[in-house]
């Protein structure tokens, strides 16, 4: 089936593109001398994930136990919860851990508390903060050390490593900043796993990881391992971070202009919050809710249309767009477009040829 | 089971505010003498969509033809969907439209024309702009004279008659002229339905509706139907418009504190932008990405806990609060909150009584 025939709206994703922003990936972590554990949070998807594992990935990283499971039903068996225990689903935890080497992650010891007290032997990751100011203990407080001292000492729990994540790379643009950024994450994980150490506990791992560092990095001293995950895709963010061009987003939302008042300068199509998410651009450039390309068959931005708003089925268009007309729309944040949608559309061109389950149940 | 054994995330719905909700509308459409055909893309719920039936409502309102379709397999049998149509979808239209009552709505020549080419016996709506700048012809244009009178002229269309949707009103804040937008809306369409009338096309029915118009208005004489959605749950942004108190909310997000580092100002919760959308807050108040319970069981706002931004799962907020605490968020738009889960979980105070499913495929 063409392009143009696809309902709308549609989640499609450039098979070209996707395929180079795997064997990029692969190729950044073997001159940086790192595993790569992609994060399958951006994709969802089991075909994707596959693809990543035959360009060497070892492992898969999922910010939710139901993607865990997922992919476990699927096959993957050593999968990384890089995000902070949630006491709430240990039982969900141990099942998933009887049937696949699962690594959960803690950054407090009230969560080390609660795995220990099931008497499991879980795989635990310590998570640090390198500035990202969300979650992570403290670098170069007592809390991370405390926190080790007990992962080592559990008779059942195995500490597996540190990990962290510079969420605060999102704040650059146009590259500015982000080898610094890079470099921050970098030493800062590794200056802990080192701190660890002359406590007496053996450091294994040490595991970074976000599309815009590993875009910019260029040294990985100290580190074992890489968990990007939105380079599959990337996005408009990305282009605007700095960290890929538009010619490297593999997903896009195709719609269609259904309505528009002659002599009018706006235009509404049918991808609306529940097609692209409601997620904000990236601050410092225009505002949109995401960008229009102006021929879907060509990698350019239409820097007229851009969406000005989106209520929840309606986005509303700055231009005079006939009823009709299709549009390639590339979203601020590709991971949360993704979970709007049960299925891609791959193309090779404009030519659909494979429809991919998302797994984005929760 | 007990909510505090809930796993987090999740979506919670209050019974006693949604029975209550329900039938405070059915008691607003009779008053006002005119139908109620309840918006059901705010829930995506058979069951809640049953209890409106069974509290009177004649017909079902859609914004999707995937929520049409889920609505028909469950035997609602008369559904408006009150969206432009996308030309490209037409197979699916015609499907529908041959096991259930299906109302198609358009504002242009163009999805006129798209109709007719099928040959079928379409009903259709002429969606009117009554202000809110977004879909709908300019009622005090030619255009939508023609298209009625295409409608009216067409031998196998069936002109249904003329809707409007006020979602201008959601610019409003403590009910400051909520009234008059309601009345501007009730007006805006009855003097096009006369318009359309003197141009000798018959016009049966006037449909209007929005949750926050429909909470203020007073009169809606030459109205025939009201269309509202969002008022079965309400939401944080509804309390900021003044159509509903924090006591009239049904609809939260339960979630857990996951990370907080002792002495710091911040705390992280298991509910992020795949929880609670990001739907930014409503103007004019704090900006917040959803409101906090400061105890679960009471229908108080926490002032100081905001939550101050969302990514995929993490939802930061201001305040200090241990891992481990659970707590019970307010979504800026309950829709929108809605459609990130599988399924609410129901309760009657702190018991929950019943899962209901959530139609949210597309």
């Amino acid at each position: 089936m063409h392009l143009d025939a696809l309902p709308t709206p549609a989640a499609v994703v450039d098979l070209d593109v996707l395929e180079a922003n795997v064997a990029r990936q692969k190729e950044r972590a073997a001159s940086l001398g790192v595993a790569l554990r992609p994060h399958v949070k951006t994709h969802k998807c089991v075909e994707i994930a596959r693809m990543q594992r035959d360009a060497g990935a070892r492992g898969i990283t999922v910010s939710t136990l139901a993607e865990a499971r997922a992919f476990a039903d699927a096959g993957f068996d050593d999968i990384t919860w890089a995000f902070p225990l949630i006491p709430s689903r240990l039982s969900e935890v141990r099942e998933l851990a009887s049937r696949v080497r699962l690594g959960v992650t803690v950054d407090s010891k009230e969560a080390v508390e609660a795995l220990a007290s099931t008497g499991d032997a879980f795989h635990v990751w310590l998570e640090v903060d390198c500035g990202d100011h969300r979650a992570g203990v403290d670098p170069e407080g007592d809390l991370g050390l405390a926190v080790a001292q007990e992962l080592h000492d559990s008779a059942e729990l195995r500490f597996e490593g540190v990990l962290t994540h510079a969420g605060h790379a999102y704040a650059c643009r146009f590259g500015q900043g982000l080898g610094e950024i890079a470099e921050q994450e970098r030493a800062t994980i590794v200056a802990f796993a080192d701190r660890v150490r002359d406590a007496g506990v053996s450091v294994e791992r040490v595991s970074v990881g976000s599309t815009p560092t590993m875009s910019a990095v260029r040294d990985l001293t100290g580190v074992t391992e890489m968990r990007p995950g939105n380079y599959v895709f990337h996005d408009y963010t990305q282009t605007v971070i700095g960290s890929a061009d538009v010619a490297d987003c593999a997903l896009t939302v195709v719609a269609t202009v259904v309505s528009h008042r002659p002599g009018d300068g706006i235009s509404v199509c049918d991808a609306g919050g529940l097609a692209l998410s409601k997620e904000q651009g990236p601050s410092g450039v225009a505002p949109t809710m995401g960008r229009v390309y102006d021929d879907y068959g060509a990698k350019t931005l239409d820097e007229e249309a851009m969406l000005t708003s989106l209520s929840q089925e309606h986005g509303v268009l700055r231009g005079a767009l006939a009823v009709g007309t299709r549009l390639r729309i590339l979203p601020n944040h590709s991971c949360m477009a993704a979970a709007c949608f049960d299925r891609y559309h791959v193309v090779r061109g404009e030519e659909i040829v494979a429809e991919w389950p998302i797994h984005r149940a929760r």
